[in-house]
């Protein structure tokens, strides 16, 4: 879809002028300087191209950790297993009945009963030392072990008994009729389940039944998340006038959960370098992904791309993407640790966590990039886009005469209510030119 | 839907013969004494009419714990919760600019811009004591507060610097132009969130916006799960010939923390009187809802209704499903908790499972019905069904042309594997015949 990277050296893509007074302290100064150096500033990139650099310059390393199967429910697998065993590694019933040879009961019928004697019974749990002979018959329980000789299990409803030995059987039975051979739910050998399979409740029942008590999973990447902004709060504070409460630290930090990271919360930090380099430094080095939130203003951002570039090599491979609302996002990786400065707007950094921070969470999981449910609906109204941008538009979900249908959440794209309102998004592809009222969209779940 | 219920009294529709050796010395003689007596014991409901039953004898209580609400994730909120102030609290940017009188720039234009002064610059994170003037401008960040005066916010890009006190506006702005007003996210006294909504990483987010720190959820209910079965091991111990390892209480557990319940595993029950009323005596006493998985045997079946029966009153409402898997199923309610006997086949412990545990666990929780993802998908071939009786079918998933398809997993139903290889599962309605290739169904994800 795309030609060669022409540029492969991330770290050029920052030119910092040096008339740039890095330690701000004038916003008003760095307003008036960006008119002139904000194009030398922007790399926009559209979210395939953004992705593939960073692919070339991420290798994600799986760590994987061995854990007790029944404590691995939705966790993601790190090995390939095969079974090391037949199941069931014996015959068994799958009826209440007789163990008889088949062949004894061809012709059967209600008036044509066949006689057979009851030689013995099948106890649970055990072998036992019978053989069905021509003319004889074992009983059997549900899931019960088929004794030597048998061939096929009549059901008991099917039988009538006759005497304290005998019984007739009232129906004929096939060869194998009522009986689960050796190795017919799996076979010695046979793939079970690959990496990157997020394990559910049957697989750990699946699992347990072949004696695998413990598997490799993959560890839960460490997610650094780190707010700014001198006008943010924690919530639990009485906010003054000018001030909000920080939503973007608890809201990515559910996100990373959800996506299978583990988050640590860095705090807020003030919109200072010296705080910022200390903080971020400090994030980059005890996690395997770093997350910025920085607020939206144009300083921030400076500030914001200005240090990540430093935490290593090769550093920012985009700073602006092709993406509304999320455009001010910032995609870096630095020796090795992939760094996102996200835009402050609650919206803008929950669409940009979904396009590339959980495909990143995902990779170091070893697992599929998409995991949040998707629902088909029919898009309600006509919605525009510009051709060469993504658009990420929020939608709830009504039925309609039986269809589904993605009903967009209006009202400013930055508000967290209109995400608290959502049932899900919807994407407008990059060169679509917007979407038609009645289409059938795919709606990615909150 | 059903007329009134002709039958109130759950506990009358166990009879236990007296003739019954209740302490099962010899399975034989269960299982010939069976032939005669079972239409007795078996009071076969469809799934509409024993929950209806159910319901009529079960009152679920949502027991409520306050917790913070950065630790909410996935809970299920158990108050409705309104907001307590507009948000945001003060005027707010949306852009880098100036905040302007509106009417001073009604017909800007590069030619002939409008000249403004600037008075100063609002800080992030405190109020100022700025008033915006007729021809004056204040320097504005995105996010940051408007100043008093101020009827909208134009963009740095459509300014341009003239001197170290003045601009020019190259653009007129509309009245509000920019500015997200006071409450325009959300009111003072809006409706947030009702009880019974699972709480996602956005509406965290939109909870400590509004600096609601702390909010009640439902507490997970406790869930008691019993295995029995002579042949039944823990799935770390060698297997010996006619021994299976437990799969059902492990894909139970599992399947109870997907619906929001918390397991609490009792063991392996030897197959016998004493030791079953003890384990199931004491997982009552314990749990808010009890799941027993017996052998599907008809013995098994048997001593379980007995003893679930003198569990409590009314006891058991319905022995006997007309689903396909899960015939063998039993619900009690027993002194107020609900009792479950499950078939002992994985395949139709799960079946059953989601059709009548996983309700009763989320009406425990206050929280709606249907929590599992679903989607639409084109039946791959021809079922067959037995009007009057639900059919639920594993499927796997395939996309051909585009458009999902559920192609039914093979394979006898009882096998665990048919689980593993699923993806989710395709009911056919009670009174449909069958469903034919090519039609749309709803596809419940596993």
């Amino acid at each position: 879809m795309f030609g060669p990277p022409t540029l492969t050296k991330g770290s050029s893509q920052v030119i910092v002028p040096p008339t740039l007074d890095s330690s701000r302290g004038s916003p008003i100064a760095a307003a008036r300087h960006r008119r002139f150096a904000m194009p030398e500033f922007f790399t926009v990139r559209t979210p395939p191209e953004a992705w593939r650099l960073f692919s070339q310059h991420f290798t994600p390393r799986v760590r994987m950790a061995r854990i007790p199967t029944v404590d691995a429910l939705d966790r993601v697998l790190a090995e390939a297993l095969t079974s090391p065993q037949d199941l069931p590694e014996f015959p068994r019933s799958t009826v209440d009945g007789y163990a008889v040879n088949a062949a004894d009961t061809y012709g059967a019928s209600p008036s044509l009963p066949a006689f057979l004697d009851v030689i013995g019974e099948m106890p649970m749990g055990r072998a036992a030392d019978l053989h069905v002979g021509v003319g004889q018959a074992v009983l059997v329980h549900t899931g019960g072990m088929i004794p030597a000789g048998a061939s096929g299990v009549v059901m008991v409803e099917n039988t009538q008994q006759v005497d304290a030995a005998g019984i007739e059987v009232l129906r004929p039975v096939a060869e194998g009729e009522n009986v689960i051979q050796v190795g017919e739910d799996i076979r010695q050998g046979d793939p079970i389940l690959a990496p990157g399979h997020t394990l559910r409740p049957q697989d750990i029942g699946g699992l347990v039944a072949l004696g695998i008590t413990s598997v490799a999973v993959a560890e839960a990447p460490r997610v650094g998340i780190v707010s700014t902004g001198d006008e943010v709060v924690p919530p639990g504070r009485p906010v003054l006038p000018g001030q909000v409460r920080d939503i973007n630290s608890y809201t990515l930090a559910a996100l990373t959960r959800r996506a299978g990271g583990a988050p640590t919360l860095y705090g807020i930090v003030p919109d200072q370098r010296p705080a910022l380099v200390a903080t971020l430094t400090q994030a980059h080095a005890e996690n395997d992904l770093v997350v910025l939130s920085a607020g939206s203003s144009v300083s921030y951002r400076d500030l914001s791309v200005e240090v990540i570039a430093e935490l290593g090599r090769p550093g920012v491979l985009a700073h602006g993407l092709s993406v509304r609302p999320g455009k001010p996002t910032i995609i870096a990786v630095c020796d090795g640790v992939p760094v996102f400065g996200l835009p402050g707007n609650p919206v803008s950094a929950m669409v940009i966590f979904d396009l590339v921070v959980a495909p990143a969470i995902r990779s170091l999981l070893g697992a599929p990039r998409v995991y949040a449910p998707q629902v088909s609906a029919r898009l309600a109204r006509n919605l525009a886009s510009a051709p060469g941008r993504e658009d990420y538009i929020q939608v709830r979900l009504e039925t309609r005469d039986g269809e589904t249908w993605a009903v967009p959440v209006l009202g400013k794209s930055n508000l967290i209510y209109t995400l608290v309102h959502a049932d899900g998004v919807v994407q407008i592809p990059l060169d679509a030119g917007g979407l038609r009222e009645g289409v059938w969209v795919t709606v990615t779940l909150h």
